[in-house]
C-alpha cells in the first residue's frame, strides 16, 4: 500500500509503498478514503513545540518515532477483520477513534483513552491515516457511519470537531453564561455550532481577521471582537455590563492572548486552554483563590463524545466545512498551505 | 461595647468603644464568646498582598476600609433579633457563617455567596468578631451549635476549616487518587483530617519542617515529605510507582511551592491553589493541554460546607486544635505571634 | 386592592377588597402587571390532587389554607421597598420567583428553596399574584427583566417553562440519547424548546392529540408518536433501534403513562416525573437494580434557574406562547377554561 | 481442568471434567485461586427472580443458557496469555473484573460495561469460577492484587463490595447527611464501612437480627434499627429530628422494606435499590413530583470502582470477612448454606 510519511522532520513528506498489514485478533484493516489534515501534524512534522523559557519542546521527547504516517482524522470502510473482532462488516463505512490508549491506566479503564499515560494515538505514535489503508487496533475504536454519510465531512469530527467539544464540555456553560471563544479558525467554528447547540450561553467570539469573524457570526458567536482593532477587555467588559467572561475558551493558548484571558475573567471565571501555539503566562498566584478562577487545559474528547458528534453531525446540528482536497502525494503541499494559513475550513487527503 | 480595631495599616490595633449595634429587619446581634485568629488578618493589617512582577496588591483597592474590625471566625451566643428574625432565640449558641455576600449576583443566588461578585464578608468589608458584640445582616448567616458545642473549638470551621474542607472538595478525590498536601499547617492539619474522613485516598504530606510532618501523620496523612531534606519531586515519584501525583492541594501557595506541584503531577492532575502567599508563576502553556492539566483557585466554602463541618465536628470526625487564648486587649500581640509562626494550632479571642 | 380569591374549595373565586400591604424590612411591594393561570390552582381550587390506593390528597394537609389568593406566575413592576431592600427601585420591570422556602432548611441553604422541608410559596402558602399587588417577602425573589421585556411572555416563565427546565436538566441528555416526552400541552412544549436548544439530544414527542403533535414538532420535536392510535412501545422501539429511549419526561404522571413509560426505557434509563394526574404505579423492584433504572421527581427549579430562562426568552431562544387574557372578575372562568382544555398555550390575568 | 456447574436448575451442581481453555488474541487464562459464593449464584441455580404481579423472571429470559459454571468473585494466578495480552505476567496475582459487555453499547463506550445492554458477565453469561481455570477474554479485565494481598478477602470484591460501592456511591452522601442502610448482611456490612470511609455521614442500620445489627455497629452504624421489634418509620423520625432519611440503600429491595422505605424518606430523599428479592410497590406517582424523590437501581460497578475498592482493601480501610471455605465439590453445599442463612460473612471456594 501507498502512504504519505514524515522521514525527517522539516523534509517533505515521501510517499513509500509499504506492506499492508493483515489484521490479527481483535484488530481492523480499514480502507482509507478521507484523511484530515491537522495543525497537530504540523507540529509532527515540525519535531515539536515552544515550550517555556524559549525552549523547545521535542516530539521525540514524548515518545514519537520517524519515519512516521501521519493522519488521525481518518474515515474509511472496513477491509478485512481479525479473529476476535466483531460488530462490523466488510464495506461498512466508519469513523475512526485514533486517541487510543495502552488500556490499563486510570484514564483508560474509565473510557477516556484520549488522556491516557502512555498514548497510542494513531497518526501520532503509531501510522495513521495519510496511507491506502490504516491498522486499528480492536474494532472498539470504530463507529458506524451509516451509508448515507459523508467520509469527508465526517473525517475531521475525529479530531477537530473533538477537541472544540471537548473544550466546550469543559466549560461547563449555563444559559445566562458569557463565553469569550478566542481563535475563529477550524477549531473555534466548530465551537460556535457546539456551544450553540448544547449550552444555550451567550457566545462572544474573538479573532484578529473581520473575514473570520463573519463567519463566526453566521455559526453561532453572538457577538464579535477583532482584538487587534478594539481593547479585548474593554470590549468584553461592555458586552457584560462590567462583569467580564464566565467562560473563555482559547484556541490559540500563546502568551499573549492568556494575558488577556486574565484579564477579561469574572470572578469564578475559567479558561480553557486548547491550542498548542505555546509560549508561557506569568500567572498572578493569589488571584487564583481570591477570584476563584480555573485554568482547565482540554485535550481533545473520548470516544463517547464522538460517537455523539456524529449523532449531532449526521441530524445537521453541526457542520464541518471541507475546503480542500488532496491525493496522496500532495501531503507536503497541504501541511504547507495550512501552515501558511491558506485552508480555510479543513484539508482533507483522498488517498 | 469593646471592640479591637485596624485604625491604620502595620499599627497596633486600638481597642475602641462603640455603640453597640441594634438589629433591624431580618439583623441578629451575636454575643461574641470566640472569634479565631486567622493568617488572612495579617494581610488586612498589612494593607495587602504579595502579587505577580513584585506588585504589592491593596485590601484598599478591593474595597476594605478602614478602621475596620477583623475576625471572620465567630462563635457566641444570640444577644437580639430584628422583627423579622426568625428560628432562632436568644441565647442560643451558633457559629456565624462569614462569607456573606451582596444577595443577587449568580453566586449568590446559587448558595455560594463566599464567591460573591461584590462581597461584604464580616470582618473584612464589614466589622468582624474581634469585638464584644458582632452584628449579622440576617439570621439565615446562623448555624446551630448546641448547648453541649464549644465555641472556642467552633470558630476556626467558619474559616480555617471551611478553607481546607473547600479545597478538598475541589479536588474531587476518590480512593486510588495520591494527593500531595502542600502546607502542614494550620489549614494542612484540617485538610488532613477531613480527606482522610471523606475520601479514601492516599495522602502525602509536604513541610519543610518534622513537627508538622509527625503532626500530619497522626491526623491522617500516609506519607510525608521535607521537601527542604528531599527533592519533592524525586520523592513523590517514588511514591507513585513513577506516575506523580493525581491532585495537590497548595496551602501555601507561593512561586517556589507552585513550579515544584507542577512538576510533580501526573497526566490530568489538579493544583488546587489555596494560600495566599503569592508571587507570580511561569506557567507553560503548551503542557497544560497536552498533560490535560487544572490549576484550581479555592476560596473558602459556601454556608452548606460549614453545615456539613459542624456536623463533623460534633460527632468528633474533625477536631480543630486550639492552642491559644487572648483577650481583646492582646490583639495585636495574637496577630504578631501568628505572623512569627508562634502559634501551632489556632489562636482564639475571647472578649 | 382587589384580589380574586379562593375562598371554599370548588366555589367561584371571589373578588375581595384587601388592604394594600407596605412592604417592611428587605420586603417589596409588586404592581402585578401579569399572573399566569396554572393547572396546579385547580388542584388549589379543588383542594387536592388523586393520591395512590384512589385516596385522595387535600391541599390543607399539605399546610394550604384559605381563603386563599391563587397565582404564582407574576410579573409587574416594584412598587414600593422595605428599608432593607435594595438593588430595584420604584417602577422597575420584574418577574418574581415564587418558590420561597423558609431558609433554613438543608435546600433553602443550598440555593433550592424550590426544595424547600417547609415552603411558603406565593400563591400557594401566602398570597399571590391573582391581585394587583403582591408582597414579596425579600428582594431577592426579584428578577430584572428589563424595559423591552413583556410581563405576558415572561409571567410563565417562573412555573410553567421552570418546571419544563427543570425536568430537563434532571433528565442530564446528551446528543446521541433518545427522550421521549409525554405529553405536548403546555409544560411539554417548553420543554420540546428547551431540550432542543440545552442538550442535543434526539426528542421524541408522545401525546393523543396530533394537533399537538404537530406544534411539537413545530417547536423542537424530531418525532412523534400518537399514543392513542399507534402501540407507544413498538413505535419507541422502531424508532430506537429496538434499543428503547434513553430517558423519558413524563407531564401527565398517571397510572397508565407511567406503566407505558417503563416498558419503553432502555437499560440504564431514566424516567423524570412531573405532571400532578397521581394514581399509582405496580413498580417490579427487581427490575430496578437490574436494568439500572432511575425515577426521578421533578419539582419546579429554583432561582438560577429562572435567571437562565430570563436570557434564553429574552434572546428569542424560547418562547412561552399566551393564547388567552383575562380580568381578575374572570378568574373563575379562567380555571375553568383550563380544566375543561380549552386554553391551548397560556392563560394570564392582567389585574 | 474441573468445574462444578448447574447443569439443571435447583438440582446438585455436578463437578465435571472440562477442556481447558488456551487464550488467544487479548485473552488471558486465570488459575482461580478464590472464587467467591454469591446470593445470585442461587437465583442462577433457581433459574430465576421473583417479579411484580407474582410473575416469575425466568435467568433463560434473560439469556442464561445451561449448563454454565457459575462463580463470579474470581481470584488466581495469571496462567497463559493470548499473543496479544499485554501488561501481565505468569503467575502474576489478579482479581477479575467479571462484569463483561460486549464492547460497543453506550455503557461500554463510557467504562461502565457491568451496565451493557448485552452483557457477557464470567459466571452468569459465560462460564466463570467454579473451577480450575477461567478464561478471561482480555487482559483489561485483569487488576493487580500484588503478591502480598490474599486471594480470600480479595475475591468478594468484585462483586459484595463492589455492589456496595456502587450503592454508597449512588447515594451522593455528604457529611451531614442521614443514610438507612436496610440489610445488614454481607453487602451490608461492605456498605456500612464504604459510607463511613468515604462519605462523613450518619449511618443508621436497619435489619430484624440483633446480632447482624451488632456488627453493624462495629463497622460503622452510628444508629441501628430493629424493625421487627421497633416501627421503623417512627425510630428513623426520631434519630433525624422528624425530617426523615436523605438516603435509604436497600439491600434486600422487597415490596415490605420498600413501601417502609418510602415513608421514612425526607423530601429530596433517594432510596437506592440493589437487592434482587423482588416483588412490587404501590408507588404514589403524584408525590415523586411533590416530595422530590428519586428512586435508584442500583447494579455492581466498574473497573475503576473495582481498582478503587482494592486499593481501600490494601490499605485496610475495608475488610471483607470470610467466613467459610469450600472445595469445588462443595458448591452444592456451599449455595445450600448461603440461601438457608448459614454463611455470616462470605464463602469461598477454593478449586
Amino acid at each position: 500500500m501507498k502512504a504519505a510519511r514524515i522521514v525527517q522532520v522539516n523534509q517533505p513528506l515521501q510517499v513509500q509503498e509499504l506492506q499492508t498489514p493483515k489484521p490479527k485478533g481483535a484488530q481492523v484493516l480499514i480502507k482509507v478514503q478521507s484523511s484530515g489534515v491537522c495543525h497537530s501534524d504540523i507540529h509532527l512534522w515540525e519535531g515539536g513545540y515552544e515550550g517555556p523559557h524559549g525552549l523547545f519542546l521535542k516530539t521525540t521527547d514524548r515518545g514519537v518515532e520517524y519515519p512516521l504516517t501521519p493522519g488521525h482524522e481518518i474515515a474509511g470502510v472496513v477491509d478485512s477483520l481479525g479473529e476476535q473482532a466483531e460488530g462490523f462488516s466488510k464495506n461498512e463505512k466508519v469513523l475512526v477513534f485514533p486517541w487510543i490508549g495502552e488500556g490499563l491506566c486510570p484514564a483508560c479503564r474509565a473510557g477516556d483513552e484520549n488522556l491516557c499515560d502512555k498514548p497510542r494515538s494513531l497518526g501520532v505514535y503509531t501510522d495513521g491515516g495519510y496511507a491506502e489503508y490504516v491498522l486499528v487496533p480492536s474494532y472498539k475504536y470504530l463507529v458506524k457511519l451509516g451509508d448515507d454519510t459523508d467520509t469527508d465531512t465526517s473525517a475531521p469530527l475525529s479530531c477537530s470537531a473533538l477537541t472544540a467539544y471537548g473544550a466546550v464540555k469543559k466549560s461547563s456553560l449555563r444559559p445566562n453564561d458569557n463565553v469569550v471563544i478566542v481563535g475563529a479558525g477550524g477549531l473555534g467554528l466548530m465551537a460556535f455550532q457546539i456551544a450553540k447547540a448544547i449550552t444555550g450561553s451567550k457566545i462572544i467570539a474573538m479573532d484578529i481577521d473581520d473575514a473570520k469573524l463573519k463567519e463566526a457570526k453566521e455559526n453561532g458567536a453572538a457577538n464579535t471582537i477583532n482584538s487587534k482593532k478594539e481593547d479585548a477587555v474593554n470590549a468584553v467588559m461592555e458586552l457584560t455590563d462590567n462583569m467580564g467572561a464566565d467562560a473563555v475558551i482559547d484556541f490559540v493558548n500563546a502568551s499573549k492572548t492568556v494575558e488577556t484571558d486574565m484579564q477579561l475573567l469574572r470572578r469564578r471565571g475559567k479558561v480553557v486552554l486548547v491550542g498548542l501555539f505555546g509560549g508561557e503566562l506569568k500567572l498572578s498566584l493569589v488571584t487564583m483563590p481570591t477570584r476563584a478562577y480555573r485554568l482547565i487545559g482540554s485535550y481533545t474528547g473520548n470516544i463517547t463524545d464522538l460517537i455523539e458528534l456524529v449523532s449531532l453531525a449526521k441530524r445537521g446540528v453541526i457542520k464541518p466545512i471541507i475546503s480542500n482536497r488532496f491525493k496522496l502525494n500532495q501531503a507536503t503541499e497541504a501541511l504547507t498551505m495550512l501552515k501558511n494559513g491558506k485552508i480555510l475550513g479543513r484539508g482533507i487527503i483522498n488517498p
